[in-house]
Formats: C-alpha cells, structure tokens, sequence
C-alpha cells in the first residue's frame, strides 16, 4: 500500500502558493525604492525551505488553519530573507552575490538595503496579524511571540553576534554548536514549531517535533559548511570557500571533513527517530525535507 | 476645583517605571557585546516621548491592562532606538553623536549596531507576546498589528526611505508632509493607537485619538525642522544643522522659520481639538504632552 513519498510533487503545489503570497503581499505601498529592494529581496529565488518546514510541520499538526500557516510561512521567509540581505552589507561578509544574483545593497544602494531589511523584517510581523477572522488573535499572538524569539538577540540576531566574535578565534565544538543553533538553528526549528502553532497537539507530540527541527537546523549548517569547501560557487548560487577566507570556525574546520560529513548523517538520524516519536500520522514531509537538506548539494 | 495638570510629576511615576522595565528586559540572555550594544542604544537617555504618550493614550482609555501599556510603551521605544541606530550608521546619516554620547556603531562597530538594530526590532515583538496570561491574546495580537504596521515599509521605513530619495530634490509641501506622516508621525500616531488599544473605546473616540496622534506626530517634526535651525548642537544632545547641510527638504527650508512655527502652533490646535472631540475624561496627559512637543526646546 505505501507509495514512497514523492517530494517535489509535495513541494510544488505548498511553493507555488507561497510564491504567490510573496508576491502579492511584499513590497505592495511601500515607496518605490523601497519596495523594489524588498521585492528584490524575497522574490524568485530560494529554496524556501523554511516555509516548506513550516507547512510540513501544519501538515503533521493536523493541517487546520491553512491561512495561518501560509502567513507563517510567508513570514519566516522574511525573517530569512532580510537576514541574507543585512548579513551581505559591507559592514558584515561583504558578499556581492547571492542566490546567483548581485547582492542587494550592489543593486539599490547600502542604505536602501538596510531599510528594506529593516522593513521586511516589520512586514512579517505584519502578515501574522491580519484584520478580521482569517487568524483567530491567539494563533496571531502566537506566531508573532514563536518568530520573534526565533529571530531575536536569543536565536538569529544573536548567533549572529556570536559568529562576528568568532572570527579567528578558536571555538570548541559546543560553542560552536552553540552558535550555530542560534545562527541558522533557531529560524529553521522556529518554522516547524511556527506550523506546529497553527493546529493543536499534545505536549508529547509537540516536544518530538521541536526535537526534530533542533537536529534539522543543526543538520543544515554542518552540511553547509562542508558545501562550502566541496562546490563551487556556480553550483552553490554564492561565492563558495568565503568561510575559510575568512578565517571563520566551521564544523570542517573543527572536526575535518570526513568527521562533519558523519556529524551530518547521524542528526539526520535523530531527526528521523524523533519524527518516529511524535506518534504523528503526516510526517513523511517532514521526513523527506530532512533527507533533502542533509543530501542537497546546494 | 481644577488644578493645573503637571506633566512633570505625572511622567515621573511613568518614566521610572518604564526605565526599570527597559533596564529589565534589554539584551538580558544576549551575546555579551550584542547585548551590550542593545543596552547602550535603548538604556539612559531620550525623552520617551512614545513610552510616555502609549502611557497617556492608556489612561485616556480607561487604564485597563496596565501590564499591556508597560510592555507597549517599551516596545515602541525599541523600535525608535533600532531606528535611531540604523539611521545614524555611515551608510544613512553617518552620524557619530547621539543624545550627546557616540553613536552605537562608532561606540561597538558597524556590524553589531546592525545587528543590534535588528534584535531590538525583534524583541519589541517578543516584548508584546509574553507566555502566560499577563497580556490576554486579543490585545497581544492588535499591539503586534499595530506595531508592525507603524513600523514597515508604510510607517517608518517607508518614511526613511522617502527621506533617503529626497536628498536634493525639491518637494512639495504635500510631499514633505507625507513624508514625515510616515518617517516620524507612523511612530508618534502608533503609540497612541497601542495605549488606545489596551482599553475598548467606542470608534469615534478611537477616531479622535487617532486625529490627535496624526496632529501631534506631524508637529513634532515640524518643530524638530525649526530646532535643527535655530538650536546648538550642546542643547539638542545631536549635531545641528545636519539636514540643512545634507540638503535635505524640511518645513524651514519649504516655508520659512516663522510659516513652519506658525504650522506647528495650527497643529497643536488641532490636536488639543481632536481631545475635546473625543469625548474622553482623563485627556490631560495627552494634552501636555501636545503642549510640551511644540514648546520643547531640544
């Protein structure tokens, strides 16, 4: 009776509407400048895994409250995109490509990169609390409270920090660890609890998936940073070996490659067995977007 | 048996409890530097004219949900600092005094004053949505909203990039006025929404606070264009004379210093009307602040 699940047909229809939302809902009544940076930002590029977490998570949840989920899932695309639009600036990895693309203070200028930052940042906020009855106030309240940390000097922002601190010096593998599941972590287990909000599960259930996205994000950075030293730039849509340049601890540079490459591999376990746990029916998403970040080349 | 309304005393009690609160809550569990950097940026200095105006709005409101205002009133103050961070990096206004300290990138660095910027967006999110029942859903949900909303690409960043694009070029009063409705009135017009919103007002006294916050929030830029003039930069705790020499568009440089102090007298007007319009009680905070806005000297 089981069919293997098939990603890409799973993830087209859940992109194309995100794509859809995207583009209707970012930069729309901002002042020109301004929302064409935006735009720039956020539209046609990406994997979009975080919102494929997200409504993998729905789906697992119980899959009510689609509206919810598609706002939450638009939202922390914007968190996302705004991250990569102020960590390219000058001032942080002074990178000019991104998603093969110039960056986007190259293209409109570095002051209109921080405010178009800046207001994607506020602009997913906003897309969580819609007027009216589409999202009822406590699902609002929320997600806006679950991305806020996720984001903040606690999760994203903070990792951040860490990483600027870290240049040239030598972390041990906890601290390391420690950063990364702030710096990129925190936003992709904050998806899946983000989507996990919109239904309504039992604390068990709850904690199996928060699991599974702590060992998904931990997952993702280990894997980039082996990508980063075995593509190319052409593959990678970025400039490729810029961690190593610049003198910054990664998991190849603390365990050597053959070591990460198994690090990988085994938090791919855990995010399995945890699945497992969750007593969860519609997992196989969640599952396979696991394997896809483990197994990405890009 | 009317005593006149001493705003002095009636901010003290507000500003000290806002003060503890943001001494509190601000980059506590952060990076050190990141939080460090946060601290410096919101803690010990600025007027508080939002965190006092939210407070006002409140008790106008009937002064329910007193632990929603205090969060609301710290929460829009975040989002000024972060503005005020960003705004005054080198590749905005390239400003290196503030409040008569240095500015935070000249005092922590470039990088981490954008990240510090964009972690204190993000917690005034994370202030507004605590766990627990200390702020009831509803009310967590519209204070997001209406943050959120004040804050983006058609509140204050909009403005900010208005701004931006207006270097040099010539505006019409009709565009400066937009412009600042957006830049600095977004905020100002929030905050009275965010205090309104703690309570239930009936739409036209909700209506009214609102005119009054749109009055007051232009007027406040009107003046800060007659202070940028005739001020030294000793009493206005920043460098005067820095829009005059950017070239850039202000209500002197439009109408000339007497038309724009006669403007901002007209908008005091209004808003002491839109008061009375309202139908509320317990108003004088929100009028002595009116007054102490456009009588201000720094």
């Amino acid at each position: 009776m089981t069919q293997p699940f098939d990603l890409s047909a799973w993830s087209q229809g859940h992109l194309d509407r995100v794509e859809q939302a995207l583009s209707r809902w970012v930069g729309h009544g901002a002042p020109a400048g301004l929302g064409d940076a935006m735009r720039y930002a956020v539209l046609d590029g990406g994997k979009r895994l975080r919102p494929l977490l997200v409504l993998a998570a729905h789906e697992a949840a119980g899959a009510s409250q689609p509206q919810a989920a598609l706002r939450a899932a638009c939202a922390v695309e914007l968190i996302h995109a705004y991250s990569l639009v102020h960590d390219d600036m000058p001032c942080m990895d002074n990178d000019v490509l991104r998603r093969g693309k110039p960056t986007v203070h190259v293209q409109f200028g570095e002051a209109q990169a921080l405010l178009a930052g800046d207001a994607l940042q506020a602009f997913a906020f906003e897309l969580l609390t819609p007027d009216g009855g589409e999202v009822p106030p406590d699902i609002q309240a929320t997600l806006c409270r679950l991305l806020a940390r996720a984001a903040g000097s606690q999760g994203m922002a903070g990792g951040q920090a860490i990483d600027l601190a870290s240049v040239g010096v030598a972390l041990t593998e906890d601290e390391l660890r420690h950063m990364h599941r702030l710096k990129t972590g925190a936003l992709l287990q904050g998806s899946v609890h983000m989507g996990a909000a919109c239904g309504s599960l039992a604390y068990s259930a709850w904690q199996a998936l928060s699991d599974y996205g702590a060992a998904l994000g931990l997952a993702f950075q280990v894997v980039d940073d082996v990508l980063d030293v075995v593509a190319d730039s052409a593959t990678l849509g970025k400039t490729a070996g810029k961690d190593a340049a610049a003198d910054k601890p990664t998991y190849v540079s603390l365990l050597g490659l053959d070591r990460a490459q198994a690090y990988a591999r085994e938090l791919l376990a855990q995010a399995h067995a945890a699945l497992a746990a969750s007593g969860l029916q519609d997992t196989q998403a969640l599952a396979a977007l696991a394997d896809m970040v483990v197994r990405r080349s890009h």
